[in-house]
């Protein structure tokens, strides 16, 4: 379940609409702090070069939205050489990815500089009109987020006099005014349409907890009512501690004098 | 107040020793996401550059604890070029370390190879006498999370034979096998101790978050009980809203239909 | 030409064997420090991502070789999350490699830790039978440096049982004591093989030095003898000038006191 | 000597004036690349955060000078969560600049958004008239290149009404419209007005030039002439090998066949 599938369940439950139990997956650390971050990062990265084998390495890289996944492409983009900017709705996010040192600026102005364009919102149209009208020729389109909606294709079809696929993936639309635009993978996600989707290295950390939760509801039965359950921080921490074994990494543990200490008020202050 | 703060407020909560309501200010976003990571980060740095005046490039740089703390003082070593190693007691925090790029090994191994260690766990004696046995001559050991109890003193001061103040913040301990280790800041938090602390342009966060909820608990008086409550969302988003204005930076705004598309769970699956 | 390239011509020059003049194009700043080290370095970690889709994240990555290519190689290495440790045989490289925040050790040390090897050295059996006995389970081998032989490929064989082919680009030797190591693309450039190689966007710089040159060969004519000239320093600049042009960046130029105070000595100081 | 002392000895001898034989150390890659970009790099920052503990996350950073010490500050500010833009002259190095990441532009342009300038060029009058007039209030500048005149401090104390110190190092500039400029270290030199200069660590290097050469013009006696000459190779790649040793650092050797190879244009190709 991804962040805009917990937010629906969650709406689900509010309206009564749920008929039984399900677990937040999505929340869990062991799955978005890995996932939605160093997953989509890479593959979402991975994609737009396999569509277009462009050069990354000073490229202006519009980032719309910095969530999780957000930050991954950020750091991503970032990491290959590119001047990322940072588009928002929320203050805090926003601050954020300007103290981690990218530009933040609203959409309508990164549209005129921008080479390159990815939403990650979860949200729809957040490419729109207003938008289209202000880009580079040959700026290229892709999204990273959510179903197909967050470019908004048909407000782009109604100002495209032609259309053409110029390579797999990549449609070009040449708008009346003779710009180009270049549309990635139809505006679907684009590290499923044109790679190979996130690496297995970070996907057994989600499919974990896929497992581990519905072996949980196997044994806790009929005690769950419908509603949208957080995952147990049991199998959360047992995720982690099997990925780094995984891994062979080996990692420190509290003596009892710290664990002592860390639930105590009256020593050190 | 700091994590540590919280933790014991929250015990005494546990126990009924509160005598008063307080909020729980580091854990609104608006202060640990950037007091913690960026203000940290800086001024540790700073504070171990000002005491010893090292080339920070390439040195093997130990952090210990990879709280918002930690992820703060481990990027800015990276941004000027040290080996950063992470150590750390719990396993998810662990794993992120190791895909932010950095070496994670228990404090034992990494202690044979770092050139520098610096504490940000909240805890006590995570430097220790098995630890000292196994640093490397010139090795330089700072705290910049917990009063002074994240490095055992007393354990180093019975493997010493002479102690003497080399520069201002920086005692060299000769130990019995002839190694020489150096202490800053008598093991406490080195930013204060050696530096300014935090820039004001971090700790205006802090500081409107201890306005806000004092002006905030002036308004709700005696519905106030003594319990440990969280920093109000609107107090939280209104400072990053302040800090963005009074940075020049503006940010999208949800358009009524992208705001419904969030609430429902009906159109677009 | 690539590095590999010159070398060859001016030991061919030396030698007397070379029949016709020569221009060492890779010599050109407007090539070496653009397709050598961001070129390379991004199509490489491409190549390697389309053979095996592995997480870049938290892996431990060796370039062998820290010149242009491996530069790139091992700052995109970086960019994507790995922890890069660099082989040398040059201090002056190594220094730089240090200092830059990686890892730098002998080959047989890193070949005990490695998750991915990539070779760029332009020389011969850079990893050997010695290495191939210390690899780690699972280990994935690349080249990006020169023809095949960096990776002594008959010795790999010497050692095998057994070899399939798991994924295009991808042949897993089974070795006598069960290991399992991985060769990609048979040891050719993999950013020729599994990729699309360098972006066009890199590769303009380049051709455009060969055009250029081709050009002023022509102009000069009988004038030029059996030789391996530098690239003249204004076709180098033009084509810098020219490449801005493209990307629509102005810079700077020196003001009339400027250019004075350049070349002279008697003033400020 | 630096970039501009050794532009300065070769102008005087091609006009004849130099009296004796200097080496150009600062030529030594032992010594730019480590001394002017490492050491550089780190102690401006340093400087200019104990002049006035700003934080650096987030600031808008205008790095004037793509030359080793600019790169070096670019990377150093990058790495503590500034947003860099470099300014240039030389297309070449504004090429290197945008894919590292940087944004380039005229520093007419930059004058109006920087937060932070750093004049790293080498020449006079970096910033002036035609600049001060756009800044914004409350701008920062530094100097870290060269002697004090590559910001035009006569042609900003002509705009100014008012000037008064208010902290160490930190000279504020009231201009007529009202507008603050801070000016620090008097434009000279900022990592020696308000920091220690360069980490030993690194001045080592630079140093071990200056002793060698000394000791092999002693060797050389009468054999050199009046005349700039480099540093014997063999200088410099000692002076690497030593500064290796001095960290505990082991790198490979060439085998024969290898030397053999690199040496040789008939196998392989």
């Amino acid at each position: 379940m991804t962040t805009t599938g917990v937010k629906r369940q969650k709406q689900m439950e509010k309206e009564g609409a749920l008929k039984y139990p399900l677990f937040a997956v999505n929340e869990a650390d062991s799955k978005h702090l890995f996932d939605n971050r160093y997953g989509t990062g890479q593959s979402t990265i991975d994609g737009i070069t396999r569509a277009t084998n462009i050069l990354w390495a000073g490229k202006r890289v519009i980032v719309c939205g910095y969530g999780w996944c957000g930050r991954g492409v950020a750091l991503r983009a970032r990491g290959l050489g590119s001047h990322v900017i940072v588009t928002e709705v929320d203050a805090i996010r926003a601050l954020e990815a300007v103290m981690d040192g990218y530009e933040v600026m609203p959409l309508l102005d990164a549209a005129k500089v921008g080479d390159i364009f990815i939403t990650l919102t979860g949200d729809t149209s957040v490419i729109d009109k207003a938008h289209f009208e202000l880009l580079k020729d040959g700026a290229i389109l892709a999204n990273s987020g959510h179903f197909d909606v967050e470019i908004n294709i048909s407000a782009l079809e109604a100002l495209t006099t032609a259309k053409r696929r110029v390579r797999p993936f990549v449609d070009e639309y040449t708008l009346a005014d003779g710009r180009h635009l270049f549309l990635l993978g139809e505006g679907r996600l684009i590290n499923l349409a044109a790679a190979e989707g996130h690496p297995a290295s970070v996907m057994d950390m989600s499919f974990a907890n896929h497992a581990l939760c519905s072996e949980y509801m196997v044994k806790m039965g009929k005690t769950l009512v419908p509603k949208v359950y957080s995952v147990p921080k049991e199998i959360d921490w047992e995720i982690g501690r099997l990925k780094l074994l995984s891994m062979g990494i080996t990692i420190d543990t509290l003596t009892a004098e710290q664990k002592k200490y860390l639930e105590s008020w009256k020593s050190g202050t």
